[in-house]
């Protein structure tokens, strides 16, 4: 099988790139974004929108998959793009953010983690062996392997150790992994240390990985101490290989991050802030709750082309809030939505090909 | 002007029969069905989409649109059309239906009706001519006139005299109506004893209307009694103009009004059944929460070719429905607009033209 991504081009003295990855499902473009369906949908988005608002991948999560409907019904289903209506490439992530998220990091030991189903309650020990097979039966077009992500201050000697863990997770992913229509991408850590986060990008880069995350950014340390992280990881990872920065960010941040040589991000900010309103619009964060909507009949950004820009305006959003009416959640996931995604599309656009 | 309503034939022996309803914003073809909009716009669904779902008119609630967002900033936005970006044809259910439901019938005297907005608190004094003149200034298409509405057990005596107030109330709303733009239908009571009906519909037949709706039906009388009302009003009622049988009702229940002579349907049937997770099918109601079709690979209605029903599963909705997922109301709310409006265009086809 020839080499899944292939760089187009990188712009001038800056290190930002255009890249093509394929995936059993489809080609990705990069620098691209995915839009976030945990448990295998955007919320309120139905996915058959999703390649006209111009997803070419989206996010789900393994752990959220494996407790419901479970890797078993995924499988008879003929995996998760069947079972869910996927029309686009999907990436699973591995669940190592979730179990930091939901405090169950104090338990990982050396074979695996432990882990409880917020809504079923039903526990599992995940393996890094377990996670990416299970990914492969589901049908996922790129599988994260199992990681371990620390708070930021968790301090030196934990994240060292991290890094010592998820480097050996690393490995046993990969042996356990058929390699058959699956990418597999490895994940570094080290916290907000340079050091540590290009040891464990060097240590990742030795392996033969599809692509590499960089994780455990993001989660409440100082900006700045993302983006040297950040830095030091890119410095240890190779070229011609995608680099995904996970759960990251703000359209600020993911300027930042492709100028510096990322490929792909994630992040709930367009899906979740929509759920509360916020819009991200070529003016700037709105928040259309605000009563000063009442009566403003102008879509929410003049300057897109969105279905939601196209037919609604910031009052009639502001009315359906008022009227506790789901619309209000559904239309501004969709702009926001399309919003992320038409500002990578022009940063692909302004990222010069060969 | 000429009048608004055509009748292009009639079936036979039968006294179905099949029309052309023209408004300020477009011909609505009758028999025809109204997705109930109670707030402007029907829960889940972006109103973009009414057309290519095969809706031709869509129902709000006066009452609560008079609280939210209020006749003036209607008036200001250029209509409701404008405000809630309705693509539709666009009729105004009077709030005497409002009025019973939430128990305020109780408080009706002869100039009009006192009415709390359950949502704001606030009280406001409904007359016949305030609620046709707002209609009006709010741009609708079709005003329904305030109208007496009580419970079906109230007795001959008290719907009696709700049938005389009701036809004062007409009097009343037709005088105020400038009849510039938006077309007025009066509302027959009666309860379920038909002389009342028959009393009402032609002290109203009487009266220059557009149109006539036939009230408070299917508040929790036997069916035979409700079927039985309903023959009694279409007797009174003339040929030449459109017949409207509010709140009704299943699918069945349509079509034996459509045989008796009803040109049109509101329900709430199809939208508040789909967020409890109930879907109309050609083979009857099914319900995607049960865990039955947790594994059903295989569309709700595989004869129906609404985009719910070209895109997913029983599985899907399934798992929405256990993910908590609003995906699941929305397409559920989609599915059951569409056949609905589908069954309505089969009982078109079938009704013979001159």
């Amino acid at each position: 099988m020839s080499a899944p991504f292939t760089l187009l081009g990188q712009n001038g003295a800056a290190k930002g790139r255009r890249g093509c990855l394929h995936t059993a499902h489809g080609v990705i473009e990069t620098p691209n974004f995915m839009p976030v369906g945990t448990y295998g949908t955007l919320r309120g988005v139905p996915s058959h929108l999703l390649p006209d608002l111009g997803a070419q991948v989206m996010l789900v999560n393994f752990l959220h998959l494996f407790f419901y409907p479970g890797p078993e019904a995924l499988a008879r289903a003929g995996g998760v793009h069947r079972f869910f209506s996927i029309p686009v490439p999907v990436l699973a992530d591995s669940g190592g953010y979730q179990v930091f998220s939901l405090g169950s990091h104090r338990k990982v030991g050396e074979e695996g983690v432990p882990f409880q189903d917020p809504r079923s309650g039903r526990k599992e020990l995940f393996t890094p062996e377990k996670v990416t097979q299970f990914e492969e039966s589901m049908g996922m077009d790129i599988g994260m392997v199992l990681d371990v992500c620390l708070p930021h201050d968790a301090g030196r000697k934990a994240h060292e150790k991290a890094v010592a863990v998820t480097h050996r997770w690393a490995e046993r992913a990969l042996a356990a992994a058929s390699r058959e229509r699956m990418l597999v991408f490895g994940i570094g850590q080290g916290g907000t240390f340079p050091d540590l986060r290009r040891r464990s990008a060097e240590g990742l880069a030795s392996l033969p990985f599809d692509g590499y995350g960089i994780g455990g950014l993001g989660i409440g340390e100082e900006p700045e101490r993302t983006f040297e992280a950040l830095e030091a990881s890119l410095e240890g990872l190779p070229e011609d290989k995608p680099r995904y920065f996970m759960g990251m960010g703000y359209p600020q941040d993911i300027a930042r991050a492709v100028a510096m040589g990322v490929d792909l991000f994630d992040c709930v900010l367009p899906t979740r802030n929509a759920r509360n309103g916020q819009l991200f619009t070529s003016r700037g964060v709105i928040n259309f709750k605000r009563s000063v909507f009442k009566e403003v009949h102008a879509p929410p950004d003049p300057a897109c082309a969105c279905p939601v820009c196209r037919h609604y305006s910031l009052a009639y959003l502001h009315a359906m809030f008022r009227q506790r009416e789901m619309s209000a959640a559904v239309l501004a996931t969709v702009h926001n939505v399309a919003y992320y995604l038409d500002f990578l599309a022009k940063i692909r656009e302004n990222t010069a090909s060969i």
